[in-house]
């Protein structure tokens, strides 16, 4: 699905927040962890089993408050294939819940390489006479340091089957200046990759005015925020770094244009972990997942009025 | 493993070259894909299969002659949890073939996100009271475009689990000097990230003189390769692009020390789809492929002297 889609849930249910689904065991309640170890053992394939239930708790308690949810593949790819199968089903459940799903995976590769990511994530992988989505996410995360050429696979992809990316343009983390900061020619490098997003989604506006090509601005660096809210007009923002990084509601206001629209920010372990500030071991993770959840939309809502 | 461990294969191989297992159907000869295709349909299942097929042989063909395999991990990720369980048993494999694991993932991500993946590629993945390692590779390909906080998390994996890494610097693709080749500050990018896998290494030295972080660079840019090998007196260098992207064995001498060291230089299409050129059909992939592995070694034999 394309961002004019994640738009519309965005204004259906006035949020423009995505729930981060980054499963580290320590942040699962213990019941959870329990009963999975107990039946599986403390494998992989048990950790998985953990990670599932929760996702699947998570999903049932926040897909009438969030638009979208974003896994983060390194948590599923530490638990190895077994990960990857608990990946595969949280997406196809978050789908059945009418969640747009943004996979980061942050993938960057040469043409033939890059295509294959993208049939693999967004589009499908052909088997003999037979397609089959492997992943089939709605949109991806992904590092363009190689050159727009190894993007172009994923755009061409993305204009096939209707779907959408965000580049890497100034990440939220304490050192995203050692390079993105730096001028390169004649522009900073932060720019220079917001750029080739906008550049590489143009002609591809849909009815909100973002083409298919968005781009990631951490909410922990407010004036970038800013400067290329006003730089890129066509180009729908992710906005990591809210909550635990460090920025706020007043912070990510700037990524959105002037009808409230065009950006969806993250928020992964204030809402996962909302359990762990209850004092009742997690029983209600989902209620406590629920509230946070609410509650950033109100916080983020007393900024930004979507229309 | 680390670099020390990778330069006595090369060493006792007499062959500075790294096969690709990258595994496109179209480039699995067709008796392997009908008995797959037989025995479990046109399915990711039965894609996966094939592919374990092919790779196994092409290992028990090659083990003798490279020192170390590079799956790159988006055509086992185009196959969904099957392709992922099947790159887990190829590494499994390689390893009891003795050979030297570089897993081609050009991840990247902020601390803790970095941290899960270095668990699942290089370390351990903690699961209750138990370690396990997912993928367990022995060095892996990194994007350093989000800065060195980023990186360090690998470099500290790696110097718990003596393993080692390759930071992107000049890619060998035909647009990386659209970012790279910019001059950002004093230095050009692909400099700068070459730079920064020289200091994230500084002080793990072993016998050979390289630390655990080595850098890409490409075939393709042999001007740029030259540069960063005086650069970078303590960088293990990995060269893509050699071959059917038309880096040559006159091109890639550049990458090595004077004792002939510190490089290894990938191959994958000319290995793998070596049948396609015998009229065979594929029923001798096996002697197809170490032909030209043998093929490869000499001519770049014919350049530098590993001593």
């Amino acid at each position: 699905m394309s961002f004019d889609s994640l738009q519309e849930k965005i204004i259906q249910k006035k949020n423009p927040a995505v729930a981060g689904l980054d499963p580290r065991p320590e942040q699962i309640p213990p019941h959870i962890l329990k009963e999975a170890y107990g039946r599986y053992g403390e494998t992989l394939e048990g950790a998985a089993q953990a990670v599932w239930q929760f996702n699947q708790g998570l999903m049932d308690a926040l897909c009438d408050v969030v638009p979208a949810v974003k896994p983060q593949a390194a948590y599923y790819e530490r638990l190895g294939w077994h990960g990857m199968a608990v990946l595969e089903r949280t997406i196809a459940y978050a789908k059945e819940k009418g969640l747009f799903v943004i996979a980061d995976i942050k993938r960057g590769d040469i043409g033939s390489t890059a295509q294959a990511y993208a049939d693999a994530w967004l589009g499908e992988t052909q088997v003999g006479g037979a397609a089959h989505a492997a992943f089939g996410v709605d949109c991806v995360t992904l590092n363009g340091y190689m050159g727009s050429d190894t993007v172009e696979p994923f755009v061409e992809t993305c204009k096939r089957y209707g779907k959408c990316l965000f580049l890497l343009a100034k990440t939220s983390n304490p050192g995203s200046g050692e390079l993105q900061n730096l001028t390169a020619g004649e522009k900073k490098v932060y720019q220079l990759l917001g750029d080739m997003a906008e550049k590489l989604g143009a002609d591809t506006q849909g009815k909100y005015g973002y083409g298919l090509a968005g781009a990631v601005t951490g909410a922990t660096y407010p004036e970038e925020l800013s400067e290329l809210r006003a730089r890129l007009p066509h180009t729908f923002f992710l906005v990591p770094g809210y909550g635990a990084q460090g920025g706020t509601a007043q912070d990510v206001q700037h990524a959105f244009d002037n009808h409230g629209r065009g950006a969806i920010v993250n928020a992964s372990r204030s809402i996962m972990c909302a359990w762990q500030k209850t004092g009742r071991d997690g029983l209600d993770y989902q209620e406590a997942a629920r509230a946070a959840a609410e509650e950033m939309r109100d916080a983020i809502g007393a900024y930004v009025t979507i229309r």
